[in-house]
């Protein structure tokens, strides 16, 4: 399994969670409002971050409306993955699999967190999709062999993380992968989200049900005219 | 459809949840610990109770131990079915929908709150085991034609339902479900609980991702040592 976290010494092991500052996060499909979002709050935690799509002016266009110049930028999706030292798939689901395979040797020996919810839309409200692989993050894991898949960020609310009048988010981002070193750096990411924490949640092979989630929230936003988050008690 | 909700006066319903104090609560599999827990709770809140068992004189002793006997009675399961006005499903996964199919005549026109999760467990934790129906209680709804059934109280532990110690839950309990009244009525037993609210989280055909977070709650227990409960934030 290649190691694509970056080598923790025994005194900083000892000492807590993984330093951050110096990583590179590279956001794939960065120009959709859950991207963005995530773009924007991690340079606000003073990441730098590059924003990738499919197309390299719409993601620069993107990148200067999120951040400062210096701290994000824009470049087409191989690019970002390329240049990112961990990446964030915040892609359509239409399309997932084919970009991830597309990328896998720009992606190869890094953190991949994926945290698309496959969702279907119909009058009745949200569904999950079926998805062969058992969830996204799953799929992603299968097309991306050399990578180290983690599945988090599928909760948080694209509105709350464009809202410069939030400056706290109250919930729990849940984490799941199979890489322990990889799912501390994840949680310690998330942590960076003011107000939110990283909780293990399990495996990968318990994604699919992370994923599908989203629907029962987007049923609780509709029912109580909310920005619905989880909180994990008792932790 | 049948209605199996107690008439609600219109000046009730302009004051706030059903009047649940004359409802007698059956638990099917009530001798587990979930459904005892559960029964245990419900009794302290001042319900009347029904566990109900294959065999009725192993209900009578867990009876016993939950509550006094003029609160808390034990009988066989059909008993305890036609018996109640509500019913809460606690058995096992394996004959769950063997056993309801045998008591849906006991079982028609009442709501039917189906509490199981189909897990299965190997020596990297819990998983959610596939369900053709999508899940138990969509399993339960598709044997129950007559009855109108109700997913609800999946991740309550039932540890701290029998702990003595243990004064208030820290969690909601999410309720899914197609019937308002019902989904407003199992809402209304859920705060009975004290400390847990009772949260609407969308139709039946999302409540099997609801049962299979049970896994990752098993996860985050396991990692944390913690009796992990959810909480929904903004509502």
């Amino acid at each position: 399994m290649p190691t694509a976290v970056p080598p923790v010494s025994p005194a900083s092991a000892a000492a807590g969670p993984p330093d951050l500052s110096s990583l590179v996060i590279g956001v794939l499909g960065g120009t959709g409002d859950q991207g963005r979002g995530l773009a924007r709050r991690l340079a606000l935690a003073g990441q730098r971050v590059i924003i990738g799509s499919r197309d390299a002016g719409r993601a620069a266009t993107a990148a200067a409306t999120v951040g400062s110049a210096s701290q994000v930028t824009g470049a087409d999706n191989a690019g970002a993955a390329a240049a990112a030292d961990v990446v964030i798939v915040a892609v359509p689901w239409e399309g997932h699999k084919e970009l991830l395979a597309s990328l896998a040797s720009e992606l190869a020996g890094k953190v991949v967190i994926d945290c698309v919810n496959p969702l279907g839309f119909d009058k009745r409200g949200a569904y999950p999709l079926p998805v062969p692989e058992g969830s996204a993050a799953q799929q992603a894991a299968a097309v991306l062999p050399d990578s180290i898949v983690v599945g988090a960020f599928h909760h948080v609310s694209a509105v709350l993380l464009l809202d410069p009048g939030v400056s706290r988010l109250d919930l729990d981002i849940l984490v799941l992968g199979d890489d322990r070193a990889a799912t501390d750096l994840v949680q310690g990411l998330a942590a960076l989200l003011p107000g939110a924490r990283g909780i293990y949640a399990g495996r990968l092979r318990n994604c699919g049900q992370i994923e599908a989630l989203t629907a029962n929230l987007v049923s609780v936003n509709r029912r109580y005219k909310a920005h619905a988050g989880i909180r994990i008690t008792d932790v």
